[in-house]
């Protein structure tokens, strides 16, 4: 939503719901509305993306640069004055690209734009070639026969259809989380799969494939999108299509990062917290602008919106800045392992992971007590264009390991009709965001931080949510 | 312009004007719209494109594409039913890319997306390395002072603006002709241009350079306009700005190619000739969609619609795949030299090379006598959107060298607004065609090709066209 339209709903705003007005003080609605005017002249916490993606750029977890992020976010975090600042640490398996090379060899030779799949393993040196077999998908490969398989490179041709609300991407994903292990019991020498992103631009996407610790699995690549359009017209010209493919990668067994954490200690409850989280972890090959310097601009901006304010929230806020989301959620499992017996004492969980683009609508997962404090809460987003969806929530990737043991999470959605054509490529660069998308976002996260850290209740994170979901 | 659009505009033409029917009989006229009508139902020469991009691919000339290239127009052209189908010899010095890397060392290090410059010498084995020293377009680096620039690199940062006409082109694009001449003579080591294209994404765009036989340049590379734009943050830091550039690339003196001529001849004056041209080579990153498989594409189109007519035109029409172009008009040139002693016999050249958008207008240089003769096939091309335009007109790149020698040229310009977002970069792919769009070009040049052809007058060619310009 552009700032324009921004500013004629909040003309339109008149009174305020006198629903809210008996859950939240008149003080405490006021300063939200002051958070979210605030927010809305400024520029969501542009300059934080642009100076992680200009002096950090990419920094997959593990690599030299993943230690100079967790630098600059402790030093960032410090010098913006939040109460503490600290440092939690996360170890995991790590992977690193060396090359890739993907080409057509017959009929006629064809170069590819191809990104090897985070966890591939490296080819032979000097590469496989095979006969290519195509595939629709990673269910039709799984009713493939042993014997159109082996020797060859699988071809997944699935794609990802575009949708505002990223729908799109989990089905057209399984090609690149399994096919390589599934291609690897047929006896495939690798895999190609088309790029699970909707640009038609010629860049690669990559990411991770999901496997079971030592399981087998192949030397994998995704191709651009228009060369995976090539590759079928190659196939439809009816004579074998060869391809030769290279690729160069290391993995090592264990890495420590850090989750960087900041508080803004509460004044009634300091022990009680509401945590926004972002990854500060990027694939390799963009800038990691969108995924995730833009959650990190959201939360930092909404973080420092809240310091600037004459007072502390009732409950602490905190920001969690987390490792190594992409190759496999290790921050968000560590950070559910270090706290989750501490979930009583957390209101919420609340990730901005999806970009750049605006929220337009809040969903929640909290007990039904809490839930008024939710509608509440979405009318202050409502002059920000953004509606009242439903009790489902996830909180974001880095929380996926905290809901089984009942945290409560809120998603602000946004708009991700073009996030795909951006996502995990060369393409991930700080060009791709709209300030004044951003400060909606940052406006967003402000409001619900401090509502929530003022909340006449709590939102029963923990076992009360967990008896009330089995309840049901 | 979408079919839809265009079939509304033909509803609205009733009649055709009155001074088209005094040139052209009825019937001339109507077979012209037949031609029209036609084009529109089809995609324009789609399948020459996608067959073309296909089974050859990217095609620089002199490359082993190059060769199948024009094996393949042989055929196609043969194969469709041309009366004649011949090759004239073209020969030029080659160029071919090895690779190029470019990265930032210092402040930090910074991977760009890059493409060395169409005759770039490459660096020493290792590459060179330099303090960056930028420049706001190449009249600044101009006026550099030797001590300022020596022993370091060339950073040139000016940007392309966007415009139907392409008309940002021509001035940005002279710091890649000229970049690594001029600093050469200043001492520095290495040129990096932002790229000339108008897209943000992340594709660095090739092109050749200009110079002399003999003529010092510097090993020159474009990078992607995301790249420029981290470049210049990261000389906003205020720290020194180190990057490392390594280039790998051959050349060698002369190899020869072809034009590929194809005619319908004519049935009354088979010696005057229409000249419909596109460049059948390419730069060696895309596959040469837009640039130029469309034009080859639409005049195949526009020739074959002709063919399948019940009658031959009264004058020949010529279809010439230029070779060479992107290199140095090298087919444009050969052409010249070896047809521009028969120019009066030449109605007029018309070259497709600006991507596959729809045709706003019509250009022509023609002898005085002959303009009505453009007005009145203006109003056949008027329900295709197409206007009149002025009576400066180019013909195309491949007929510049024609230029001097009289020939007379019909520009039917395309809207290129998007061009400069896939010229010369990888992307230029085929799913960058619209058939619809490339329907309407088809049209527009059948109908230009077929009344040209029918024309009561010509247009002056040759000294002729020559003497009336120096009396104006």
């Amino acid at each position: 939503m552009r700032l324009p339209v921004i500013v004629a709903l909040l003309t339109l705003l008149v009174l305020p719901g006198s629903h809210a007005a008996e859950l939240f003080s008149e003080d405490d609605l006021a300063t939200a509305r002051e958070l979210r005017d605030r927010a809305l002249s400024r520029d969501g916490g542009f300059d934080v993306v642009e100076d992680l993606t200009t002096r950090i750029g990419p920094r997959l977890a593990g690599s030299e640069a993943d230690a100079r992020a967790v630098a600059w976010a402790e030093s960032l975090l410090t010098d913006l004055g939040f109460d503490r600042v600290w440092l939690e640490p996360v170890t995991f398996p790590t992977w690193s690209r060396g090359f890739e090379r993907v080409r057509v060899t017959a009929p006629v030779e064809h170069n590819m734009e191809a990104l090897a799949i985070g966890f591939s393993p490296a080819t032979p040196v000097g590469g496989v070639e095979g006969e290519v077999v195509m595939f629709d998908d990673l269910a039709a490969l799984q009713e493939a026969q042993a014997e159109d398989v082996s020797g060859r490179i699988v071809f997944i041709r699935n794609r990802m259809s575009r949708a505002r609300d990223g729908s799109g991407y989990g089905p057209a994903v399984q090609a690149r989380a399994r096919g390589a292990i599934v291609a690897a019991e047929l006896g495939a020498v690798g895999v190609i799969i088309r790029s699970i992103g909707t640009s038609t631009n010629r860049f690669a996407h990559t990411g991770g494939m999901r496997f079971d610790v030592g399981q087998r699995r192949l030397p994998a690549a995704a191709i651009s999108n228009p060369d995976a359009d090539q590759l079928e017209r190659l196939i439809a010209l009816g004579e074998p299509v060869r391809l030769h493919m290279e690729i160069d990668a290391q993995k090592t067994e264990a890495y420590t990062s850090h989750n960087v954490i900041a508080e803004i200690t509460g004044a009634n409850y300091p022990e009680k917290i509401v945590a926004l989280g972002a990854h500060l972890d990027s694939w390799d090959v963009g800038t990691g602008a969108l995924d995730d310097g833009a959650g990190i601009a959201i939360i930092t901006e909404a973080g420092r919106l809240i310091l600037d304010l004459d007072q502390r929230p009732d409950r602490s806020i905190h920001l969690i800045f987390f490792a190594a989301e992409e190759i496999g959620l290790w921050g968000g499992r560590a950070w559910a392992e270090a706290h989750h017996k501490n979930f009583e004492n957390l209101q919420l969980g609340a990730e901005s992971d999806f970009g750049a683009g605006p929220i337009y609508e809040i969903g929640a997962r909290v007990v039904d007590a809490a839930w008024p404090v939710i509608e509440a809460i979405q009318r202050e987003l409502e002059p920000l264009g953004i509606a009242l969806g439903s009790r489902r929530a996830s909180g974001g990737p880095d929380f996926l390991p905290s809901l089984p043991h009942g945290l409560a999470v809120v998603d602000l959605r946004q708009d991700g009709t073009t996030y795909f054509d951006y996502h995990h490529t060369e393409n991930d660069t700080l060009d791709k965001i709209d300030p004044q998308e951003l400060a909606q976002n940052a406006a967003a996260y402000a409001v619900l931080a401090w509502l929530a850290a003022q909340s006449p209740i709590d939102f029963g994170s923990g076992p009360e949510l967990l008896e009330q979901e089995r309840e049901r």
